[in-house]
């Protein structure tokens, strides 16, 4: 997203202009979220606090977003975006190493971690909001594993009958798991046993069997 | 939990009267949260509404439960107890994957279910009753499998260096995964899958390497 420079908006045309200060109004409202979100929570968050603390009138913010949910959503996939690539390298441990590692730097380091939690808890305790929601964001989050688990059958290095979104599951849910429950820390050494166990799985390999017992 | 019996209970002394009458009030509270948790879900279920149904004053009510989450936590609990058992069957595939086919079970088709949405969606809004319960709630869930693994690691069957929590993680998560994402239904062949993929992995085996690549 642009940031807004004054001499461009002067120079410009007037519809140039517009649409600028329309980036830049959402940009201050989502920018208000965010510094809410990461202070106190999605509890604490209200559409009035972002209003008053983007200097933004109530109306234009609910223009935009009926809820604090629809507004955390667009914040969420903005900043997921940014953090979630495609790393390609060739070899899918290094791959899905690599996702699982951002997915868990957005979720414990940026504002993605508070706004999925009071999403997920949103959509059940308002469960008219749910289907939609979950079904964009499930959906959004699931692409980029899938690409590297469609490159991995090509190349032969899972096999051909692999599950995909099995394998989604595995890896999305148990570190949805930990967010969640916040029974054990999120970290890059978690995110790469985890990644392990999904492709190798914990029974003793062949050479182990034959050298352990 | 006894039900009541009217003999047992005219013939009684009076404190066992009185322990029963106890026994009968929290069981008829615990099935009147039950019905409204399985008809309507956690959002429409309020301590009135169960006072309500259940015949028994609100100040009794809330003696026994300060809060509708704590109510849940002990229906969930009481469920749970009843669905989840270690299965001991002598294999480690067999015995996980009864327990995985008794949690989807637990949260398809009881109460248990909508409890435990309401509880993990409680527990991110209301963040200081946070820790309390997911210390106790992960916790209580997790013996069985830790059971299990402990059991195939002695065997052999698993290696030694199992992360037990990781596994626990992998599996539990998948299945809450799907059930508050709603992406995907919660069927006894993911579970089945589910175990398989945590066991052998999704890399081909050396046989399958050396008669396909």
């Amino acid at each position: 997203m642009e940031p807004l420079d004054e001499q461009q908006l002067a120079g410009g045309l007037a519809g140039t202009r517009r649409r600028r200060a329309q980036t830049g109004t959402k940009e201050r409202m989502i920018r208000a979220a965010a510094r809410i979100l990461s202070r106190e929570g999605y509890a604490r968050l209200t559409m009035e606090r972002v209003a008053a603390e983007s200097g933004v009138a109530k109306t234009t913010l609910y223009r935009r977003w009926p809820t604090k949910a629809a507004l955390c959503m667009e914040l969420y996939l903005e900043v997921a975006g940014n953090e979630l690539s495609d790393p390609d390298t060739g070899n899918v441990g290094s791959d899905l190493k690599h996702v699982a590692n951002a997915v868990v730097r957005l979720q414990t380091k940026t504002v993605a971690g508070p706004a999925l939690i009071g999403l997920i808890a949103e959509a059940q305790v308002n469960p008219d909001s749910r289907p939609a929601f979950l079904a964009e964001f499930a959906e959004r989050r699931r692409e980029v594993t899938r690409l590297v688990l469609n490159r991995a059958i090509e190349r032969g290095e899972l096999r051909a009958d692999t599950d995909i979104d099995l394998v989604i599951d595995a890896l999305g849910g148990a570190v949805t798991f930990r967010l969640l429950q916040g029974h054990a820390p999120l970290t890059q050494e978690f995110a790469n046993a985890l990644v392990s166990l999904v492709l190798n799985g914990c029974k003793p390999g062949p050479d182990e069997q034959q050298e352990n017992g």
